[in-house]
């Protein structure tokens, strides 16, 4: 009889603190408690990220609500912007940012690889009147981690006054993100990943170059999602519309618990677990394929003849939920993932369901040689 | 990070599903409803135990609470009984019971071994008056499991009328128990181990042979404890003082997702699960301890040099709460246990836990081995 674990790169395990936050009676939004608790939950996001000041505004909806907020609110419309991309999430962009009218130019890279700095330079480039460079910081559905401050700096060196608008969702809270030292101007996230709560809430920082770039008022062709009205409001703690009360009640003592560990701490420890599962699987067969890989998200090929569907039925058949490959690699591709509560037996467990899972498929498989080699990783690191 | 996992030989970790029952608004315990489902959950705790009707008593406390109940129901004042005993929760049992002024005799062996069943017999002939003969089935001190039908059968032999009574703590629901098969009069447990509840609630069976035994009135120096009384009130679903009634509502949901499991099903899960703790343990070092090991608890025996009680400490770094050693094995025994609500993933987690703390301690192991030993156990039964 087998627990439930969510090990997918979002939604992801929640911690129990966390949950029981979600559990207390509802409190109204329109109430000084309320409103410090905002404040104090934009702090922390400020610590998460990085960043100074009070600058991140907490949206409803998902890591997709918070980039589309962030591009209408820094990006005025009209304008030009070159999407990087090498996997579904980068796509994603150039999709919104075509949806909104905007002359969208692109570089892409093969799914797995990483984005090279001088293509996006060069981009920059052909296209001098580009107003933002949209991309990816780690992109899920590959598994690779892009180089983000190699990335604005080449891009920066092109064109200065560039806004680099950049999706972290996946990477905020887990890996590496320096936007303010890295002289990016927009960084937006979603509760379902490294800030371990459910779905829900989306978060945004722009930088002071994003926010004067576009002044405040006619340009957003959003009500709800107008970040310039909203930014006087959450400064005082309150929101346009109705927030997700419990959502961001739970924020603050997930935040809370994230600090308290420390930012580089939690980078490193995630980066370690995720080595654990990428080489105690590769001990077993199963082949890593992000060129540079992120922390969120162990990206992994099956065994030559074994489905990656029937890879995570088995999984799921022993409580176990991954995530499964996307678009041309639904056959071949699993997504197992730290993001959330996870630690380093939960960095096992996953190793140890991927060798249960080629037993149970028939596989050959030298059993115990994956657990193994994960542990070797984890306790010599 | 890591996250908590209670891993001990009770109390045990909790499903989240009944976690969710005992977070439930409080409901009275003088209604129909409750009524009803008190006299469900007695029918499913025989179910559990093996044994034919309704004769389960739920009582307030513990196991122990449970074992003092079915003793002074089953057992006359002034009495003489044979405590049989290998362990601390044995040797329990003839304290309570010269507390009681039963006159005690005692067959006892050394911990870490199996009562003898002929040496049971041998102290019933040398004491033919005996009216009960006290057991523990599953000795959590020590890890062992006693042969429970062995030793029935050979008292029984030797004395037919005598009354065996035994602690069944930590074996109901997790080994072989058959008390009805078996011909034992009495068998007694406690919600905070093998039906994966917290603490509060214990439960006691007694045969036809035993009520009769004890005619109902005035014999019993208890009155919440009285099972003579409590008996007719429980087969209407009601009891004698307030039961705790949150405990009673999540047996039901424990109950039915163990039933739903099947009991042979359950005990050869719990059995693997602990041999794959034993063989990884033992694989870096860790020494079985118990010559007939208990599904219920591994008892290991820590590596020459290293104190048991760093270990617990180690384990509890990295977030596992198990059992230490007991009395004179302080210092060199741990007992880690999946008796809860632990799957084979958490066997692998102890596994790992135990070869970490031997690296977090200096000693020399062989990293990988304990868990790749476990897995092999785990993939190949």
């Amino acid at each position: 009889m087998y627990r439930s674990r969510l090990l997918a790169p979002g939604p992801v395990a929640v911690p129990q603190a966390v949950l029981e936050v979600l559990a207390r009676p509802a409190v109204h939004h329109r109430t000084s408690a309320f409103r410090e608790t905002l404040v104090r939950v934009r702090e922390r996001l400020a610590d998460l990220l990085q960043v100074p000041g009070d600058d991140v505004l907490v949206v409803g909806g998902s890591g997709t609500t918070a980039f589309e907020a962030a591009l209408l609110a820094a990006v005025p419309a009209g304008s030009t912007v070159v999407v990087a991309h090498a996997g579904k999430f980068g796509e994603r962009w150039a999709r919104m940012a075509r949806a909104f009218g905007y002359t969208v130019h692109e570089v892409e890279a093969p799914w797995g690889a990483v984005l090279d700095p001088d293509a996006v330079a060069g981009a920059l480039r052909d296209h001098p009147a580009t107003a933002a460079l949209l991309l990816t910081h780690s992109e899920t559905s590959t598994g690779a981690l892009h180089d983000l401050e190699a990335i604005a700096g080449a891009a920066r060196a092109v064109l200065p006054d560039v806004l680099v608008v950049v999706d972290a969702v996946t990477s905020a809270g887990a890996v590496e993100l320096r936007p303010h030292a890295w002289d990016v101007d927009a960084v937006v996230a979603g509760s379902q990943k490294g800030v371990m709560l459910p779905p829900g809430l989306g978060y945004a920082w722009l930088s002071q170059r994003a926010w004067a770039r576009a002044p405040q008022g006619t340009r957003v062709p959003s009500f709800t999602l107008d970040l310039h009205a909203e930014r006087p409001r959450q400064r005082q703690g309150d929101t346009g519309a109705t927030p997700s009360v419990p959502l961001v009640l739970a924020l603050e003592v997930a935040l809370d618990m994230i600090l308290a560990q420390g930012m580089e701490a939690r980078w490193r420890e995630k980066a370690l677990l995720n080595e654990a599962v990428l080489g105690g699987a590769a001990a077993v067969g199963y082949a890593p394929f992000a060129a540079r890989p992120s922390p969120a998200v162990a990206a992994l090929l099956t065994p030559d003849g074994i489905s990656a569907k029937a890879v995570t039925r088995a999984m799921l058949a022993r409580g176990i939920r991954i995530g499964g490959g996307q678009d041309a690699y639904a056959e071949r591709m699993i997504r197992p993932s730290v993001l959330g509560d996870a630690d380093a037996f939960d960095a096992l467990t996953i190793v140890a369901a991927l060798e249960a899972a080629l037993v149970d498929l028939g596989a050959t498989v030298a059993v115990g040689e994956g657990v193994a080699a994960a542990q070797r990783l984890l306790l010599t690191a």
